[in-house]
């Protein structure tokens, strides 16, 4: 590989997987700093608020500023927030739900600007389906913070917010503006964080079509990792071929 | 219209809306038995048993045999048998739940041959879908009831089954093979009752997609009631005509 002077990082699946960080990542991001390579983390992780976030990260060993984690819930609030919607029913978890407080928006569950839809784990109930679905044919525009299928939970695959997303696309017959990761707007606002170009960056992720196909239809490359979600049969059924393929975050350093 | 010599007539949205009956409807009926016109009762209502449809038809009036309502899950139940699946994750409400019982499916939360996907109502939960989920990556089949998008409750339009199939299709890449209305086998079922030939007979039904769309493919004609979930915008949208539209079911006697 021709030299990389920035990385974007996955978070879920690359830095942890369930309880567990992954060995040798911490070491990994080490040496990027000695040999001042900037980086920032992106993540569709929707559950969970960036101060929730960096805690996590903390507590599992990493140090990594706040400011340097830009997660979808984040991103969306700034975005609909700059758009003048500002009332949102947020078919969120409670935690991730501060962040748009934090940044001036209002949840709502009458005559919202917008509907968003995030992982919302045990808040996807078939009475918060079926509200966002009448708020939707009411007029509200559909907001997904990401379309992912799954993550890697600490026992086994877990239903990402793809899929409801998915279920309202199905019920209503529209399509869901998409924030997070495989968003353009998305990447490039980490990026421009680098103040690197796309092309002298890499994406580091464990999810071939969002994170690999997703930067590299940006004009960077992709290196899929062999944690988290990684499947091999899935990498084979997307079409999408990685500029490179590590068993871990822990080698990136070996292809400097 | 050239005549028609056998009618199949959806329940939920012609025969009644929430808890109230279609006015008119019942007479109509009598007035088909009069004339000797033979038909059955075919329903993408997956909430209930046959059992508890006919009580409910009752309780509002009508005097219809039970075995006359053919419905998604017995129709399902028979076919799942059939093919030795009689293992299934019952994605279902508990009602629903007898008729696979009673046809010898036995409900089970692990090694199923399928995932069945019902209206589960407040059985969606992300629980559940999670369940399911896993199953299906596990090799399960996956069959929906119905995918209809929604119905129209006491109070406003209800998801059915279709955006939580549509979800678990997302989620997995599969598609799900579909038992009540608009699949063939289940127009075909219900028509063999009744002894005529598809280009004799009609489909009175509220929903332009599964109803029309779905009789007109089989060769039956189409009848659109203006009750129910009807729509003009979706009429228009959907790109289906109609062979004929009516204010309602009460209006059928005036084309015979």
């Amino acid at each position: 590989m021709t030299a990389i002077h920035a990385f974007l990082i996955d978070i879920d699946g690359v830095l942890y997987v369930g309880d567990r960080p992954i060995e040798g990542a911490d070491r990994a991001l080490r040496e990027l700093d000695r040999r001042g390579i900037p980086y920032r983390f992106v993540s569709n992780t929707t559950r969970r608020s960036r101060a929730s976030v960096a805690r996590r990260l903390e507590s599992l060993g990493y140090t990594i500023p706040e400011a340097w984690v830009i997660t979808a819930p984040v991103a969306a609030a700034a975005h609909l927030k700059e758009g003048g919607r500002t009332r949102c029913f947020l078919l969120t978890t409670s935690d991730a739900r501060t962040d748009f407080e934090g940044a001036g928006i209002r949840a709502v569950e009458e005559n919202p600007d917008a509907v968003v839809v995030a992982d919302a784990a045990e808040g996807f109930t078939y009475e918060n389906m079926n509200r966002a679905f009448r708020l939707l044919l009411s007029g509200a525009d559909l907001v997904a913070l990401e379309k992912d299928r799954y993550w890697m939970g600490s026992d086994g695959l877990m239903l990402s917010a793809g899929p409801f997303a998915a279920a309202l696309e199905y019920a209503t017959g529209r399509e869901a503006e998409v924030i997070g990761k495989p968003s353009p707007a998305f990447f490039f606002r980490a990026l421009a964080e680098t103040g690197a170009r796309p092309e002298e960056a890499a994406m580091v992720g464990d999810d071939i079509v969002t994170d690999i196909g997703g930067a590299q239809a940006c004009g960077m490359r992709g290196i899929q990792v062999r944690t988290g979600k990684y499947r091999e049969e899935t990498l084979a059924w997307s079409g999408i071929t990685p500029d490179l393929v590590i068993d871990s975050l822990a080698d990136l350093p070996e292809y400097l």
